[in-house]
């Protein structure tokens, strides 16, 4: 890794100010950056150079990529509607490394366990840096301090934004899907590998130099809706199998049976009902875990019991959405991506169960997004500290374990409600300060724990909504206290000076950097 | 207009190398031109600048412009999927004018004779000139050399690709829909104006560097489908009316009666039969007129008799389109513009007809587009030369009374069919020379007249194959001669040197010039 100038940025943390050699910004508050210059844009195409009857087939990934004119340090992209059941972004660095490429960057909208094969490719020199999220394996390895150069993480909607920016520059994004014709256009609706939306694809096909689309379900033209356009592709590629479908979408959606967690999801709905925000029209989101689902079913069951209906909810979509969707409860899903197969069947057929994009939801460089729209949002955290600063990214023995997802996305909504245990495995999750923080306490307004809610005390208004009810209100110096005395003072992670990651705000500033463990 | 260099381009023509002071390249011949530089791009927004809670509403529409920062030398676009109908254009440039704005460039998709009041605003300085197709009394007026500014002409595949290239910057866009949401998200396909697609306004909600949606039907967000897409849009308008629907969409859609009209389809249709264009999985484009439309019925009959079916059909849609669809005899309609009630009716039922845009269809400077794939289309002219080359923007006698449409952008199908009365009024549609060559003959393949079938000798293959029908081929000399015979020769138009209008190929090179009419 280079030298590098540090800075402490809007919310203290020190920061670099170059990253992988380009310049970066450090974070400067909510809505305080301002970009300039204009987006990003593809140098002119001509159909002249395109084939006139629309087939732009080429026999195998290795030629698609040799014609897309791969070579040392090009930055290649894949996206990961596919899960943990992609079976692509592996083949192009196998490909790399066969025809001796050496210095890439893989820019995926996120990496999962199945990834892990890119070690490989990182330890020979094929791959340089990862910019996405890394899960499991390439995170602890980043995490370690072995990649050569600097990960960085990026929100879905921070990746659509650094892509249209020009901050993320793709040579060649590889799109695999479920469902294509020659010309290019795909879906991820039909097909063994159907995975619902490919919206997390959106950017790369728009802005990315070469985009080469691969599929195992090549339909005549038209295939249709076109979620990715033909018009953007330049190359397509049939083969055997692009994913492991049972790794892709589950067969069905499970509920959690934890009795912890289904104590979490009824207090957090029974908050949303107390502090009115469960009314006629209202609007939500809520993710793909366990105790996300569960809350989503009281959500149903609350509309149910008022005669209530829901605008819309965003998914994530599970059976539970649709069934939602099916019995009236919501009007619109609105669907970023899709867990399980009644999701993809819903999508398929159910002309208000909308396809979304990170450009649609989550893009900070916008002319605004859907997640400001949204009046309750559940999410996630490893940890919160006592100004409701949060973490998804690292654990707090410091190792990078998790990507971004939407989740600094669904900051900007309404209501932001973190349902957490106050410990896990006698780790408590409220701290002092969190290991990394991704989102900066402003913007997140509850925190719901098995032993009492924290509201933000700037959320005066949510404060006095719940004043007179029955729910355990306290402050989030007093949860903290009653966790440190159940697990005792927690250990602090061992890290080093040296950054190895840095983490990005929605609006493409550094909020702050990930710091190698010392094992 | 300013002193000109003039230059000879690759069909003969006399064109401006200077277009209103921007620099012009002439036409360089089919294929041959090669873009540089990068796409167009706007000023990166940020969510910052735009209300969280999505609503961008403004009062009326004079104070989105003002807040757009409307001002002298503007161009402000508009799109023509109100046709006759559209109320909202010629407001903007009252309110232009009220404002004391002078000198805007007003680039429609089209233009109509609902906007025969710009010729006021043409007449005092409001307006500069028009870029963009100018139908009856405008198409006068420029012809007559009262422009103070040169028109420029494009397709509509040219107009994106203009605007996508930067060619045409568009300051403020006005995009008027029949149905939209606060946030901006619009369509064609609900309310009293429903028209179908908004596609022709797509360019312009990308590239322009401010986007206001005017409905007179305003929905709770989401709307959807987002034909447009709301993160585009600045500001939303609610207005009482934003057009006429009878002079939007027609309840019915009439077939030709005229005789000669119905024995041009029926020639047409025996052509396209025993040239053997019509196989299963074929596709076509007949466009919205009486005699097209008679061409499409009569090719449903072929299918049915013959047990096939289409892949595609591109519309205008109509309800014999629609008819074709709901029987099975075409898969999908790929439909950029909606003639009746019963398209919209299908657009908004039917997952199978399928809104497309110029981008998808037309643009020529993309990765492909879906013209050339079209097996056969059917195009009007005013008229055809010897060469077959032809005009649809002039008549005979020099008046420019006509857009271009999609004319250019169909000619890159695999097969080009003009069916034409050999004369109109007595004036002989094949001229030695046509007054405006708005196609090269190299694209045309087959004229079919009343009095014979022409075939272009560059289609040896079409010759072949209706070598042994009863076709009566001819060549295309022997037409002419033919109706010269019978019309005498026909007079030529009296113009001036003084260049009125420019006429771009779909690369952006100027393909002819328009003269002053002399009167």
């Amino acid at each position: 890794m280079s030298e590098n100038s540090l800075v402490t940025n809007a919310v203290g943390r020190t920061v670099p100010t170059l990253i992988n050699n380009v310049p970066s910004v450090p974070f400067k508050g909510v809505g305080k950056h301002r970009p300039t210059g204009r987006k990003h844009s593809i140098v002119i195409p001509s159909c002249a150079d395109y084939p006139e009857d629309g087939n732009k087939l080429v026999p195998s990934l290795k030629e698609a990529l040799i014609k897309a004119g791969l070579k040392d340090g090009m930055t290649i992209s894949t996206h990961h509607h596919f899960r943990n059941g992609d079976l692509i972004a592996n083949q192009i660095f196998d490909i790399a490394a066969e025809l001796g490429v050496k210095g890439l960057v893989w820019a995926p909208s996120a990496s999962f366990p199945c990834h892990e094969p890119i070690i490989g490719h990182l330890e020979s020199g094929v791959v340089h840096h990862i910019e996405g999220s890394m899960n499991g394996a390439l995170g602890r390895y980043c995490s370690e301090g072995k990649m050569a150069g600097l990960g960085v993480l990026r929100s879905h909607g921070g990746r659509y934004q650094a892509i249209q920016d020009g901050e993320l520059h793709i040579d060649i994004a590889v799109i695999a899907a479920p469902a294509a014709d020659a010309f290019g256009n795909a879906n991820g609706l039909y097909g063994e590998t159907a995975c619902g939306s490919l919206g997390f694809a959106l950017a790369d096909s728009e802005y990315a130099d070469r985009v080469i689309v691969v599929t195992d379900n090549l339909q005549p033209f038209p295939c249709i809706p076109w979620q990715i356009q033909g018009n953007n592709v330049d190359y397509t590629v049939v083969v055997d199998k692009v994913g492991i479908p049972e790794k892709i979408v589950s067969g069905t959606t499970q509920v959690t049976r934890s009795p912890d967690r289904l104590f979490l999801a009824e207090m957090t709905a029974r908050f949303c009902e107390e502090a009115g925000l469960i009314r006629e029209g209202f609007s939500f989101q809520a993710g793909a875990g366990g105790t996300s689902l569960s809350i989503g079913i009281y959500f149903a069951e609350l509309l149910k019991k008022n005669g209530l209906r829901s605008r819309f909810a965003r998914g994530g979509s599970n059976k539970y959405l649709v069934e939602m969707l099916e019995q009236g409860l919501t009007e619109y899903i609105l669907d970023g991506q899709t867990f399980d197969l009644e999701g993809v069947r819903s999508l398929r057929e159910n002309p208000n169960h909308v396809v979304t994009s990170p450009f649609t939801s989550y893009n900070y460089h916008g002319k605004g997004n859907f997640a400001s729209m949204i009046d309750v949002v559940i999410l996630g955290a490893t940890e919160v500290d006592l100004d409701f600063n949060a973490n998804v990214v690292t654990h707090s023995d410091g190792y990078l374990l998790h990507g971004i997802g939407g989740w600094q996305n669904c900051l900007a909504a309404k209501c932001v409600i973190l349902p957490l245990p106050l410990f896990r495995g006698r780790v408590p999750v409220i701290r002092d300060a969190v290991t990394t923080i991704c989102g900066p306490g402003e913007m997140i307004d509850v925190i719901v724990t098995e032993r009492g809610i924290a509201i933000n005390p700037l959320r005066q208004d949510l404060l006095d909504a719940v004043k007179h009810s029955s729910l355990p209100v306290k402050s989030i110096e007093e949860l903290k206290t009653e966790a440190d005395r159940i697990c005792g003072k927690p250990a602090q992670p061992i890290l080093g000076d040296e950054i190895v990651a840095a983490v990005k705000w929605v609006d493409g500033t550094v909020i702050d950097a990930v710091r190698k463990v010392i094992t």
